[in-house]
């Protein structure tokens, strides 16, 4: 890893109907000098161009799912996804070997999350990049996958820096003006934060940041053969990051029963009700949240952690 | 046309990732007495399928377009939602010789239109139900289309009795409980209603009732190749039947220049943003606020009008 930002990749349509992304792209594309710093090269990239065509989220295979490092290495793995991840593995560069030195992903969810950053890894650089966030806009919430490494199958760990922006709630294949403004203000200010760091300049940041890490998922009530029994409880829909307490209601079954939450600590549940996780087994994302203490030592080399 | 309602029909899923209709069909199927009424049969149908196995709209063409008479009685088309439309056409009956009285198709939108009606024709009989329900439900608002005949493609037209159910703002392949429930809500109304007619009993209603009236579609700005150059101005995102003046902004295009409204009369735009209606070239679809009085004459018969 270098000691600057040389090269980051700005991706969208990773999911071919969240279309933010792909718009913002599109706009990137047109107008590159949004996306330009004299510090370091930009690039913009569509991962999933015939997902976008089919406005669908994928072909064969959800993308974002492809690039752990032995489906990357698999020759066997040939559908449209797994073909396509390769390529950006090779254009992007490997885990190992990085041609980019940070990675933003474009996403948009069903699930009422607002502005979330899902850094790709806990490094102190993305910590700090996080808190940079939240202390310029504060409806930035920042979430941490159960792993947040570059052990994970997402596009974003072809980096360890950098991050996917997920906006929501916003239904698949619609734009939605306000997401796409504040989605574009987003990338902005990540792009001022690498440049700033490349001119040896560290933006100031708060000592802590909260993080509301993934500890567990939790599937819809079903049957035996898997069919849908219930649903999001209403008290519950469109509650991203609201706390959940032991024994309030979660589901709601089609007969009318009321499922409450059995765990005995609080939890805050993200990706309420997202379209795609239907088929992933995931209702929500139980999340802890968290307090890190930023580093004082100012970050001088971008080394590994 | 019977005197009396005899057999009716609610049918869901006729767009697959619309999934309040199809888990409303499901649960009718499961508790069929739910939907019994003794006057009349009614009977519970899922349209499409292999569109909802596939969390898909449609797969080869919209279904919701496939029944205009002359594609009913064409056997060139073998498309799989036109041979579906034909089947359906057998069961349901003709638009000439119906087996079922009335039609209740359940839909859901991206755009904010809350509980809307859409009258299957302008026969007083429908326009009294939707009296009813807006008198029963203030938050009820019935929009006709620019066709609000048995002329139109729409599954809803085998019958000139019943109504499309259109509820939003709800994702492709959600369920929200919220307007699951108000959606039973309504079609144990209109059963009620068509109970009522049967027993001799017109329910009350209200001497006026309230139509937004569709005058014509709005297509996104676009460039010469049909690319999106803009997206729904975000003062006017899920502002669905609220007046849009002339000269306030419709668009914003991705340079950033907002596009009003060029219309020298105020009109009530719907549909505003919905995800399907990228494809047909729809950003809005425009409608006037109508006031209908109803006939002060007790309906008798149901005579074709």
């Amino acid at each position: 890893m270098s000691d600057v930002i040389r090269r980051v990749a700005i991706v969208g349509g990773t999911h071919g109907n969240e279309l933010t992304g792909v718009y913002l792209v599109k706009k990137f594309e047109q107008f590159p000098e949004l996306i330009a710093r004299s510090s370091f090269e930009t690039i913009a990239l569509l991962a999933n161009p015939k997902a976008i065509a089919a406005n669908r989220r994928y072909l064969d295979r959800d993308l974002n799912r492809c690039f752990a490092n032995e489906d990357l290495s698999n020759p066997a793995l040939t559908g449209y996804e797994d073909r396509r991840a390769k390529e950006i593995a090779a254009q992007l560069g490997s885990k190992d070997c990085p041609n980019v030195d940070a990675i933003i992903d474009l996403h948009s969810t069903t699930s009422n999350m607002g502005l979330t950053i899902l850094p790709s890894s806990t490094h102190p650089f993305n910590f700090r990049l996080c808190a940079y966030l939240s202390s310029l806009y504060s409806a930035v919430r920042v979430c941490c996958g159960v792993q947040c490494s570059q052990d994970t199958p997402m596009l974003r760990s072809l980096s360890p820096l950098g991050c996917t922006i997920e906006v929501g709630a916003i239904a698949q294949g619609v734009v939605n003006a306000y997401y796409l403004q504040q989605t574009e203000m987003l990338v902005h200010a990540i792009l001022n934060y690498f440049d700033a760091f490349n001119r040896g300049k560290l933006l100031p940041v708060p000592a802590n940041l909260t993080v509301y890490q993934a500890i567990a998922s939790v599937d819809y009530p079903r049957d035996a053969i898997g069919e849908l029994q219930g649903v999001i409880h209403p008290q519950r829909q469109f509650k991203d990051y609201e706390p959940l307490y032991p024994g309030a209601p979660m589901f709601l079954t089609f007969a009318g029963k009321s499922i409450p939450y059995q765990g005995d600590s609080i939890v805050f549940p993200v990706f309420i009700n997202e379209a795609a996780y239907y088929e992933k087994g995931i209702a929500m994302t139980l999340t802890q949240q968290q307090q890190v203490a930023l580093e004082t030592v100012v970050l001088q080399k971008l080394e590994r952690w």
